[in-house]
């Protein structure tokens, strides 16, 4: 069973992490929501979430995913975090992919993980701070190892291409037929 | 600024509650997620929401709009509730908008809520028990009070059906431009 861990600092976006969470278990992938300060995370529109686990009991067990939902004060603590560097980093290193969607993309800029030239996206508003890499508009970018969106509105278009790459792409197509995510669905 | 209570009960689907949570906040909606049970609700997924209050408490508050999120264990919660059952019908005698999505449009029918001849749609997995109402395969399907969706990947569009009723067209554009919910926004 793929492991994702998802990190949760105050100030998160409620859509850009539930939505992930939710279909990444539907996908059967093994989902950690992390709190990365307290257990109980309010979000960018006041949701709060009770995380399931803390950063100190898993900084050392291994994902075969991270991800970063957006929201801008929760990019800034993650940009911020110099443990939340050093477990990117760790993860990156031993093979393991990152998602990051809306402003979170900054973060990784923020961390020095973006290699010269990837190909990214993030949300319109802190674009200006990732011009110097490959900028994309699509909706979803995937380049090897890093995988980003732009915002609320991309949030299950990611979720769905993150359960392809971590679950198949039959159960991506599954998924999108028990959750009516297309117009032209039964 | 509109009020809108959203119905918590355990097994709800996060993202058909978070999203339309999320969206009419954004919107300057007052919304009150509230808990049926216990104040800690966990989700279909396992996602875990501390409510903003218990139902004691806002019984006879009275609101612009109810909203029901689906997950079946919710749903058979909230259509086993005579308190629910109360609150519903005293809502909707009093002038009030009701929205339901995916299974929850069947506690609509449980309550007796559902006028004969009603347009309404649910997820597929409950429609057979709702085809003596006019049963349609719409997104989003607008009765006069009764708001119906289907599933978690028609949230988005609930929510902005919703934000639009509730704050306008012009707040539902800027929406949808700020969350990037449209294939052709910038």
């Amino acid at each position: 069973m793929a492991e994702v861990l998802v990190l949760l600092a105050r100030g998160f976006e409620e859509i850009e992490a539930v939505t992930v969470i939710d279909v990444l278990r539907r996908a059967g992938v093994h989902v950690t929501a992390m709190a990365v300060e307290e257990r109980e995370v309010s979000g960018s529109r006041g949701v709060v979430v009770v995380a399931d686990a803390i950063l100190a009991a898993v900084k050392d067990d291994s994902f075969d995913l991270v991800y970063l939902p957006g929201g801008l004060e929760s990019m800034e603590r993650l940009a911020a975090d110099p443990r939340i560097g050093d477990l990117l980093r760790r993860h990156l290193e031993g093979g393991g992919k990152i998602a990051a969607i809306c402003a979170s993309t900054f973060a990784l800029h923020a961390h020095g993980l973006l290699p010269d030239g990837a190909r990214i996206t993030s949300h319109p508003s802190v674009s200006e701070d990732l011009k110097s890499y490959r900028y994309l508009e699509d909706r979803v970018v995937v380049d090897g190892p890093i995988i980003t969106s732009r915002g609320p509105g991309t949030a299950m278009e990611l979720a769905l291409v993150l359960a392809e790459i971590l679950a198949g792409s039959a159960e991506r197509e599954a998924l999108e037929n028990a959750m009516l995510t297309r117009g032209d669905a039964p």
